[in-house]
């Protein structure tokens, strides 16, 4: 609700404070001439200072003691130059000056004056590098009472910027607005609303001590098996001379677990982070959402686990785990080719095409096409320049795609379909059994018998027979 | 034809009763200052106190006896409230009054008179909520003359909703149309037109009746199986003492009945809905729309039944049957992965991307990205505010596409494959043969033998020998 | 160019007679009050008469004799009526009279008067069913000129309808034209420019006489077969008292010698309709290029014969005829369950989704959606208005994409892959053999050696060895 | 950076000098009428020469020697003409003339004074072609100036065209905008600041170095596994007297330093071709930037040759390149069905779609299709026109479709798997010894025993022992 809130007043401020804004997808608000420069400026003014009469949100001036503070209009310029582009010559200092100009809200406008009246500031386009326009809105959210939670304040710092600083002849204008959220200091509500977050509180502390219990269950789960593991060590070493290779190793080790772990400790701090956010004393929602956000996909795959214990399940997890070293393997081939194609289309076609400007857009837009997606849309927007370009654009995105879609996504194909197979076949003529299984069938005890507490030496080491697992 | 005419009067209402209204694909329509709010109220009162002579529809006020009934202006308000966000502080009663207004279609609009000369109203926009105008309007589709039916009134109550529930200084203006339809009550028309609907009353009753017999049909020939089902559990208990598979019993209920008898049951409670629909006594398209066009999915699922009875369709056939267990146990397997991916992007993405609002779109939006649509405009619509968000939405996107696309289909494809194989392996070589086959074999009597009449206690239980199906 | 230079005057008739027109992607020009009907049919009046004047193509009025030939300005509309929707009460006679009205080119317009002045027209918008504006303009497409061609002359037949069918309060406003071509009746250039057509119709009658001869041979090579193939039926008749299996009867009628038969065919007529459209004398576009494109498409297909006769080029070819019937078969089982979800759809998604508005749309959307495209877009362009028809829709998505994605889909792989196998066994172990390639195959003797004009009656039916194919 | 300041400047100079531009996707900025034109032209004169007092960019008119050269105002027409549509008769002379006007920027403008008052041109729009406005405006591109580089001096050839070619009462207008960089004659900036172009040179130079010398090393490999070659063929011939079968004289050659070599070429040329455009000498961007991005593609590619060392890595790479050979077959046969409805969609729905209208569209939007996008926009984009078209262009959609989507990729996924198991057989079973492969493994000396060098004439040819690779 708060970043509705937030993104609603920001599209307010934009058709309040921006001259003949519309609504639109893409980046082109800007302006081209020097009058419309003025006349947008003193348009932001006019709206800043008739604020209270116009707008239909309950926006109101910061009061900050004795006043309240005002607009804040700076223009940064060039210190100083003279340009004389039809000469060629120039003669600049590009050390940046900045020249402010404060406005404060109790001024009465009237429609008559011009801007340049409470200015008193001459925008000298061939030095202009940007105008900034600031100042502070604050806001109360009222949508919240209706909840019978308690509104919350909110401070818009609101910038609008002139962007001059390509001098290209276009200006680009852009409004940012940052937020502020906090408990508002004096408020009076009829009927009996309370803020409700400390049971959201206990419900959080709840959460981290299961999530820590937990954890420490897991941990000791974990630090058995790597002690067990060190005495089967041991005990091979010393009865058969020979090293356990590291697969039979990481036997003892359960990775279920270590996700368990990863889950709960960023599921502790992803919690501990909300209520430090409730109690208002942190804003970092991004990396708590994160933390929490991880922990849940992690959850959610440690529910593959239980489905595991059944066979014909267990056989399609066997599937995924066996044919991931290939598939990562071919990934690094496949990845050259990648990232040889997107080089290449960065270098050649990024002048030419807008989804090629930068290395990271031509990633996500060859990963598109890969997979099939705005194929022709691509083609299509190829800029008809150069013949030559053009030419090569074709070139490239045809192999690209034939290459990509027929032979490397089959081969995923061949691989997935040639594992399934494999561990099928396992399945019904029994998996090659490593030196460890062997090891453990060879013990006959049930765990229940309490043999291997006596003898040790025995040619059947009894701690295997009581793995929990 | 009904939808059309509904649909085509909303946008002619749009574009009479709101000011500068544009089609537009999304929902921009807002206005931003106070004075946008009065002007925008006083041309939509405007515009109905001159319906008649503006609208190019058959448009009229409804005549309630004695007069017209006209336009209801309302405002919705907090009950009190005294609010300072330059303070940061307020007072209010979060019960909601309202405040109408009638405005009588006789009234005689003259241009220079303000609304408020109607209203008596005043707005104050800390405390306003909503402002609801609300009038009826009625019409004649005198479309379906030329089809020789008989027109239909309709009453529109049209609602204009100025939403101010956030004060964010946008209010959204929302244009509801809900239509009534009815029978006119006094008509007269030139030529032979008739209301045909008698004859559609007639077929939907003979569909209802063929129906009917069906269901009868189906369930008799169920009942029937179960009860021979019945009696070979008893034989084999008595006999052989051991407890029939539950495999075996399902093979005597054949499921192309059950799925007939639920398709019938559709078709008749939608055909009859729809007779009450024509006789204009309910409007539950919906209800009626969703059982037939279920019964319709049913019946064309059923005429694949008739194409299994040969051969080589069998073989694709059976093989979708068999593959369908191990898809359904790999689809909750993956199903864990995709809801971990769901909520994890509902909670972290969420904030920054259109897509990512609600769990709902999410799982849509996640979906479509597996079947590789629209994927560059899911990346390249990520708000760039924090580094460490967009970071998290690329390896995000990226790990969830390749891992659906690249291993989660490929294996299904290697479902469908190892199954198509092991079914073409059983066409050739013969189906391993279920208990109850080997028993139904045993039975050499041809059906018409009449044998099984006789002896109940051969060694051939003989009933199924003449199973009809 | 002759299609661009149609599109460009319509384009540009659309800015000129329509008031306020705006290039847009979707359909919705309209207008919606009274008062913009009269404007609009002013506006047009007003820019036809003034058209000399403003259009910057040579656009004329036509000339026919004595004077130019005019607007013409209908009004369609019920033949009488009265209608209250506020009672509902109506009274109406269907019939619908027209009442027209010419305006003279020559007419001197002026800004004053009306346009009610020239039409003595009222429009009851009650009983008002269309408006009709229509004229011809005449033009030249000069642009051939600079291609050494002759230009020809264009009659435009313009028409703007003003659509008040519905009664909806919304009047459509559509501009159609009609063109035809012909050749100018005097025409004076200087410079050397000549039309080009007979050289055309040369090349035209060429390719008429090359495909003549083609299918005299190909009909000749057909014609052999199948009396070969009555002569073999015969005698095996007669010597093994047995029938000849259709697949062996088959292998006597080339199927290449029949596509080449129907393309050459269609080229012939294609051809002919050509030369006819260049002669002016017909002008059915259409039908010639579709017979051309369909004979331009077998020709390409014609190729594939060639490259079979290579061994490993073979191996595709076979693979692809004989998954053919497979492919045909699930595709009958597919297409039932197809056609129950195009109609399910139809049904009950038809009044809230645009794509789903008639059932042909249906089948493209569905057809799209099988195949990965605009998945997101059609879950989010579902109207909401039902929570349970929106529930039904995501059932329905889901279900069918998944469905034909993952099952169906997959299933054609292992189709194609199991042919695939078993036609390279074929090729490696050999394929089996025919009856009748077992019979040819004892012939030993050469085609030249002659024997088989000496003796019909050996064991060898020898016409066999000398088939040319 | 370059590429973004001439984007924006063009942007500027189409809203500054174009009446009522708005910045489209599409291409439909057009005028209608001729008095549209006179003040389209008026408009841009206007701005030309105001722009200093307009323009918020530093854009300055060029001035050589003596005063600024100014705007050319040129109109082409038809020699002679007249022309009567009404008549369908005209008399014309194709050659066009050129009439000038020009202006220069010194002149004042006035309000009042119409366009006509400097170009005392009338616009004959019959015989018009063309209006093409022209002119240079100077700029310097400041920004660098804040990453310490100095900034150049930009010329502008800016061209207005007003095109009438058509004369279809449409008349587009297209800005142009052709950019020369250059440094700026005289300057003088406050601050450090350097052209670093220098080191960027050397940095070249060292790239061009490099490459040279891996060149050298790489011809070496090739020329001495070519002479080896022939030793090895000579030797065969005398000894066993049979010829070297071409896949065993491919082995002498290696691919991998054929692909070095070719990268290394390019990047030479590349780098020096860079270097002359930073020294401002050259502007053929496009061939720089295409042979650099080619090589760098190959650089990547041939990182697949190291991984390739790793057996299981080769495993992937064997596979692609072995089923390559049977991929190329398969896209020749299917190439044909693909050029078949290339050609037929381009020929019968050319006119009637715009994704059809010429041959490359045809192929890219077919391509597309294939692979799964933009299918339901090009089903709903076809003109309804013609029934007959109509239903074609949905048997051909529909039967592309389903051929490539279901046919054709399943076979490459059979093609693919079947190398893959061919493939991985031959891993474990070893792969078929070539006659070389065989006649190397004969000599068991190592390369290190030097005994090649004394005896010649052994049965081990002695040279394989000591391939480098």
């Amino acid at each position: 609700m708060v970043v509705t809130f937030k993104e609603e007043n920001t599209v307010a401020f934009k058709h309040l404070f921006l001259k003949g804004y519309k609504d639109m997808h893409d980046d082109t608000y800007a302006i081209y001439s020097q009058e419309d420069v003025h006349t947008h400026i003193n348009f932001t003014i006019k709206r800043y200072l008739e604020l209270q009469n116009i707008s239909v949100g309950n926006h109101a001036y910061e009061s900050n003691g004795d006043g309240q503070t005002g607009m804040s209009l700076c223009q940064h310029f060039y210190k100083q130059g003279t340009i004389f582009p039809g000469n060629e010559t120039f003669e600049i200092d590009p050390q940046i000056e900045t020249e402010c100009f404060y406005i404060d809200p109790s001024t009465l406008y009237s429609n008559d004056t011009p801007a340049e009246a409470w200015t008193n500031m001459t925008l000298d386009f061939y030095r202009l590098v940007s105008v900034e326009i600031m100042f502070k809105l604050k806001a109360i959210n009222l949508q919240t009472i209706r909840h019978h939670e308690l509104p919350d304040c909110y401070d818009f710092i609101i910038t609008i910027t002139f962007d001059n600083k390509a001098h290209s002849g276009r200006i680009k204008i852009t409004l940012d607005n940052d937020v502020g959220i906090q408990e508002c200091r004096d408020w009076h509500v009829s009927g009996s609303i309370q803020k409700n977050t400390h049971y959201m509180m206990i419900f959080d502390a709840a959460v981290i001590l299961v999530c820590l219990s937990s954890i420490t269950l897991c941990i000791r789960s974990v630090v058995k098996g790597i002690l067990l593991q060190r005495e089967y060590v041991n005990f091979v070493q010393h009865r058969f001379t020979r090293t356990v290779s590291s697969a039979d190793r990481m036997e003892f080790v359960n990775g279920w677990y270590i996700m368990i772990i990863i889950s709960d400790v960023l599921t502790v701090i992803g919690s501990i982070l909300k209520m430090e956010i409730q109690a208002k004393s942190l804003t970092s929602y991004d990396v708590c959402s994160i933390l929490l956000g991880t922990s849940t996909l992690l959850v959610w795959l440690g529910v593959i686990r239980y489905l595991g214990f059944f066979k014909k399940y267990n056989l399609l997890i066997l599937t995924l785990r066996a044919a991931l070293p290939n598939v990562m393997r071919f990934c690094c081939c496949a990845a050259m080719i990648y990232l040889g194609y997107c080089f290449c289309g960065w270098i050649v076609l990024g002048p030419y095409h807008v989804k090629f400007r930068s290395l990271n857009m031509v990633s996500e837009c060859l990963f598109s096409l890969m997979n099939g997606d705005d194929m022709f849309t691509t083609f299509s927007n190829m800029q008809q320049k150069s013949y030559l370009v053009w030419l090569f654009s074709r070139i490239y995105l045809y192999s690209f795609i034939s290459l990509f879609i027929y032979m490397v996504l089959s081969l995923f194909i061949a691989l997935i379909t040639d594992t399934y197979d494999t561990i099928k076949n396992y399945q019904i003529g029994g998996f090659p059994e490593s030196e460890l299984h062997t090891f453990v069938s060879e013990c006959k005890d049930l765990p229940t018998s309490g043999r291997y507490r006596e003898e040790n030496k025995a040619s059947c080491f009894s701690m295997p027979c009581c793995r929990n697992q």
